[in-house]
């Protein structure tokens, strides 16, 4: 069954979803998104998301194209059409066509492009949340602002296919000697004493809401948290790994470059935390 | 008058070109571009750009959508149809579109897509060239695999806006302390001795089709040349400064942060090497 996804105003079955080859998301990557989450129907986090969406345009100095009530009408609208039990709603902000190329900003009043799309996909029943993920190290060499949450994601994707090819399911990236995050997601570990390690926030990773969301439950259980960056070597000795990001929640990371972490399975503290996120994602979500 | 441009083998009018929502060139800026110049209707360097391309598409294990003649047979037949006396024309080659959004490449028989369009304008009589340019220096912050011509170019946007800000042209960018290159360009100096001085090619720069044709030019003119870096103080204290692009053929620069380069008016030997790339471009065009 087609979907139906939003593009500027209108609802469209996706096979006519398009948008102008001078649009600057597409000329340009001069464009940011986000991807919220759905369970039973409803949004996790999504506050989070519109808040971190708002700052994204801010540093660029792009506009937002509908209100944050339009957006969850948008985003509830999808959810309805699509029947989404379970999965993703991604939103990308575009500076818009002029209709040609120029690196100068258009005009300003040029209107912004507004897409949204649903993905149905199990995200709470996720069953690599029992297996745990594998993953390999690579070199960070992304752009020097990845707090803002564009479309520049060709190095991400290369990450997954160093991945794919090494028969493993993600990279984490490594900058000056320590891991920045995974290709699309922050990376974690727990040290031996069972304190939760995550580099600090900076312009060199993504704030993730999901991060947020779990330093906080984290710290709510009375569990410590240091915010570091951590070597490599130091995760391979780590007691326990994991990500967090929009989709996976929180996701059990069993293996880095070859190297089995704990017992080479899902940790206790991993497993735990995910499913504290995911009761207080079902509480809260709208 | 509308322009015709081409999208995946129809010719169209520009109004009409779309991409899915779906295509990789929106959603990830997994993509490549080439801009070639037009001179009394001819292609300069054509040769040149399709090997570019060839190596920015085989560094990124993209595949190319057609053959270098059928590529030469659309740009030929974009300038007939929008009358092409002098221009250029801009190629872009994406990973084209799944139907769906994931940061693994797509299966290997999804096409890639193909955007070619024209942009009429003065290149040979560019009134900038008798004024010379004004710049301003900024930090690169830019990924670590410049010399690979993707669309990921929001940076050089930015840096145009920063230039337009301080009420300059262009901005080059600095990466510890040496310049890399313009923000869609690349730069050089002119030492007190007449040495030609600009970046050594890596992966932290364009590898410039008018760069290589340039030097090229210089050194069978008899002028010295020397591949090296250089920073914003003796760039300041150089006798002349310049840019060469596709599209400016080369340019020259006549100050730099607030600081007049030279007499602060286009220098002799810029104002040569343009005039003998012309002279070459307008001999060798197809």
């Amino acid at each position: 069954m087609s979907r139906t996804v939003y593009v500027n105003g209108s609802y469209l079955p996706e096979e006519e979803a398009t948008v102008s080859i001078f649009d600057r998301g597409f000329l340009f990557a001069d464009a940011v998104y986000e991807v919220t989450s759905v369970v039973r129907g409803k949004l996790i986090d999504f506050d989070g998301h519109m808040a971190r969406l708002r700052r994204s345009l801010g540093e660029l100095a792009l506009s937002s194209p509908v209100s944050d009530e339009e957006m969850l009408a948008i985003h509830r609208e999808l959810v309805t059409r699509n029947d989404i039990d379970e999965g993703l709603i991604y939103l990308q902000v575009t500076r818009g066509s002029a209709g040609d190329r120029d690196f100068a900003f258009p005009p300003a009043d040029t209107k912004p492009t507004l897409v949204l799309f649903t993905q149905a996909k199990k995200v709470i029943e996720n069953p690599a949340a029992g297996t745990g993920l594998k993953v390999i190290s690579i070199d960070d060499i992304r752009w020097g602002r990845c707090d803002i949450k564009t479309v520049q994601l060709l190095y991400p994707c290369l990450a997954k296919m160093a991945a794919k090819h090494a028969h493993v399911d993600d990279a984490w990236m490594v900058r000056d000697g320590l891991v920045t995050e995974g290709s699309s997601n922050n990376a974690y570990i727990v040290t031996s004493e069972g304190t939760i390690v995550t580099r600090e926030k900076s312009q060199s990773i993504l704030h993730g809401i999901t991060r947020a969301a779990t330093l906080r439950l984290a710290e709510e259980k009375g569990l410590k948290v240091e915010e570091r960056g951590f070597s490599i070597e130091e995760a391979k000795n780590a007691r326990e790994a994991f990500i967090t990001s929009a989709s996976l929640f929180v996701m059990p990371v069993v293996e880095i470059d070859g190297a089995a972490i704990g017992e080479g399975r899902p940790g206790e503290l991993s497993r735990r935390l995910r499913e504290i996120y995911i009761e207080d994602a079902l509480k809260t979500a709208i």
